[in-house]
C-alpha cells in the first residue's frame, strides 16, 4: 500500500543525507497520505547505503499502529504523528541533529531572521519549544516533544514557520510533503550557520526589518509569487 | 539566438554548484551578449541536476523583456539588467547566498583587505550597499536592489571591485564574462570565510598597507600583469 | 589467523577515512579477538588508499608481541593493548585526530552533554586525562597514555562513557567492536562540533538535565532499549 | 629532462587540490634536481583539471631562467628559488592560501604548538616572517618574499620547523621532497584549523611542554624514530 508515499518519503531521507544534514543514523522523514489516514516513516537505526522503499514503515494515523512493514519505525515516530494530528496542512515532517541548527538547539537561543535567506522559507523568527519536564520525559517522551512544539506553535502559523529548535535536543522541520519538508531542514541549517557567523560579525545584531522580512517571504510563498515557475 | 553565451551561462551555474556556493536553488549566473543588446540569465527556481543551455532565458537589455525561452526568468533578473545597463565594462554577473560573504551582508559590515588573496581579485574593500527603504521594497524590489548597488559604487570602479555585498540580503559579484564572474564569486566567498577567522585570531585587524594591496592587484590585473600565462 | 577480525579491522579503519576524521594517516583502530587473547590494530604509517585486511598486525594482549604480519603495528599500539587489559567489556578502540573533538583535548577541556546527540552515545560527560608528566613521556609514552586514561576512568564506566579527551592530544573512543568504536568516534567529534557552536551562542551553557541525559542514553543501551531494531 | 621529477611535481601539486587546500588556482608546488641544478615548478595561473607533467617549467637554480617547458613558471617562483638557494636540505616547496592556515598569516599571529598534532610535524611554534617594505615590494617583490623567510628562520631550523606565515599573505611549507612539503601543507592547515577552535575554547592557552613537543617530533623524525614502516 502507498507505494508511491514510500517511495518519496525513502527519497527524501536519502535527499536528507545527500544534503550533508545527517551523521550515522540521526535523522528521518516521514509523509502523510493524501486521504490523511495513513503516515509513512524511516525505519529506526537503519544504515541509508540500504535503505530501500519497502524498508518504510506505514502507520495508521488515528491509532499510531503500524499496519506494514517489517521494520520498527524511527524512535520519534509519535512526535511525528502528533504533529499531523494537530496541523492538517502539514505533509511532511523532518527531523535532523543537523550541527548548526542543533547548536541553536542546545544553546537554547530562537533564530531570528538575520536577512532575506531566512525570508525566503520562513515568516519570522524559528522558535525554541520548551524543555520537557522530568514527568514529560519518564511519561511520553517522544509525544510530548511533540506536544511542547505545539504548545509553542500556540500563537504562530506552522504553515508560515515551518521548523522549530526543540531545546537542548535538536530541530523539527516541515512542509506540504516529505520533499518540502527537506528543504526547510535544509535552508534552516543554512540560515544556522550564517547566523553563527553574522553573530560573530556583529554580536548585537537585530532581525531585519519587517518589510523586509514580508517581502521576500511573499514572493516566493504569497498568493503574487514569482518566485520559480509556474505550477 | 545566442547559442554559445547560453552554453557559457548554463556552465557558469554549474560551476557555482561544483565550487560549493549554492544550497538548493539559491543562485543565478547571467551573460551579456557581445553586441550589448542581449542578456542571457538562468531560469528562477530550476533543478541545477536537469539544467541545459535550452533553459537559459534570453531578455533584451534595453525593454527587459523576454525575446527566448520557455521559463521565467530568474527572480533577480531586474537587478542583473540595471547592472548591465549601468556599467559597459560588465559581461557577466553573479549572484549567490554563499555562506561567509552572506554572513557580511547580514552583519551589514563591509569586507576589507586582510591580505594577498583578497588583493588578487578586489583593489580594495567590498563593500555593503545600504539597506533597501520600505518603499523602494514595495514598489520595484529587484530594481531598487539594483540601483543601491549603483549608488553604492558611485565613488568606485566596479571593474577594480567586482563584488558587492547587499546589506540583510548576500553579494552580486561580476566580471568581464559570466565564467569570470563565478571566479569573483569564489574570491569573495573565500576572502570572507579567511576574514571570519582572522578576526577571531586579532579583533583590531586592519586592511593590509596600499602598497601590498596595489602590487598583488596590479600583477594579476595591471598593464605589466605577469600572473598566469600571455593571451 | 583471525581473518575475519582482520577484515573487521580494515574497514573499521577505511570508515574512519570516509567519516572524514582522518587528515594523512592520523588515525588508527584495533579489535580485540573473541577468545580475549589476541587484538589486531592497523599498521603504522600506511596510506588507506592500499590498506588491504592482510596488512593488519595481530598482537598477543598478554605479551604485547606481534604474532602476525609483516609491518609494524601502529606507533599507539601500547596504549591500545593497556585499555583492553585493563577494560574486559572493551572489544574495538579507536584513536584519531579528528579536529573538533582535537581542539577539545588541546584546550583540555571536557565535554559536557550539551544535547541529545550527545546522550544518545555518551551517559555523561567526556572527560579530559591529565597530561603525562615529564618522566612517563621519556620511560613509556604510549603504554603510559593508557595509564592516565585508565586513572581518569577510576570511577566512572568505560561502557557508559565510550571515549576520552587525552590533554594536549586527542580523542580516543571504544566500543563492543571495532565498528561500534569507530560509531563512538564519529559522534563524539559531532558532538564537540556542536558544543563549540553552542558555546559561541551561549558561552554560559551548563549540561543537560540528569533526567533527560539518562533518558535519551537509556532509550538507546538500556535494558528496556528501543532505538533501531530487535537484534 | 627530469622527467621523473615532472611527474612528481605535476602529482603533488594535484595532490594538493585533493586534500582540499586549493582554489581556484591559488597554489604551487615545486621540487628540486637530484643534482641541485634545476628546479621544477607548476606555470602560472593553468586550470588542475587539465595539468599534466609535461606542462611543468625546467628552471635554472642559478640563474632562475626557464631551460624548458612552454609556459610560465609560477608568479612565486622567485621565492621558491631563494628558498632552495638558502637551504640546501630542502627538495620541495609548497605555496598555498588554505584558508586556516592564511587566517593565522593575515592574522599576523604565530602558530604555536598546541598538541601532538602540530609536534608531529613542526619542532615548535610556526612563525610569522615580517611584513614587506614598500621598497621590498616595489623592487623584487616575490624575491623579497624568499628573503624575508629566510631573515625569519636565520636562528631557527627550516629542517625541524618546515613552514612559515607570511604576514599578510600565506602560508609556505617544504619537505624533503615535494611529496613531503604537501604533507607538511596539510598538516599546517590541520593545525591552524584546530588552532582556531582550541583558542575559541581556551583563550588562555599556551604550546604545549617542551618534552611533549620533543617526544613527539623525535618519535618521528628523530634517531630512533619509531612512527611508520621501517625504510
Amino acid at each position: 500500500m502507498l507505494e508511491d508515499l514510500k517511495q518519496q518519503v525513502c527519497q527524501a531521507n536519502l535527499d536528507l543525507v545527500s544534503a550533508g544534514l545527517v551523521t550515522l543514523t540521526w535523522g528521518n522523514v516521514s509523509g502523510r497520505s493524501e486521504d490523511g489516514k495513513h503516515f509513512v516513516i524511516k525505519p529506526s537505526g537503519v544504515a541509508y547505503d540500504v535503505m530501500r522503499p519497502e524498508h518504510m514503515v506505514v502507520l495508521d494515523l488515528a491509532t499510531g499502529e503500524t499496519v506494514e512493514g517489517e521494520l520498527r519505525p524511527s524512535s520519534d515516530t509519535a512526535t511525528h504523528r502528533l504533529l499531523y494530528q494537530a496541523w492538517p496542512g502539514v505533509g511532511g515532517i523532518t527531523h535532523t541533529h543537523s550541527p548548526k541548527a542543533t547548536a541553536f538547539a542546545q544553546a537554547r537561543r530562537e533564530l531570528p531572521c538575520y536577512g532575506t535567506t531566512h525570508a525566503d522559507h520562513f515568516s519570522g523568527t524559528v522558535p525554541v519549544a520548551r524543555p520537557l519536564t522530568q514527568e514529560e520525559i519518564d511519561s511520553a517522551y517522544e509525544a510530548n516533544t511533540g506536544h511542547v512544539i505545539i504548545e509553542r506553535f500556540a500563537d504562530l502559523d506552522p504553515i508560515a514557520i515551518p521548523a522549530v529548535l526543540v531545546a537542548s535536543h535538536a530541530p523539527f522541520a516541515w512542509g506540504k510533503n516529505a520533499a518540502e519538508s527537506v528543504k526547510n531542514a535544509i535552508a534552516l541549517e543554512a540560515c544556522a550557520a550564517m547566523a553563527i557567523d553574522s553573530l560573530a560579525l556583529n554580536p548585537a545584531l537585530g532581525p531585519v526589518e519587517a518589510y523586509l522580512l514580508d517581502k521576500h517571504y511573499q514572493r516566493k510563498h504569497g498568493p503574487g509569487a514569482y518566485y520559480g515557475q509556474k505550477k
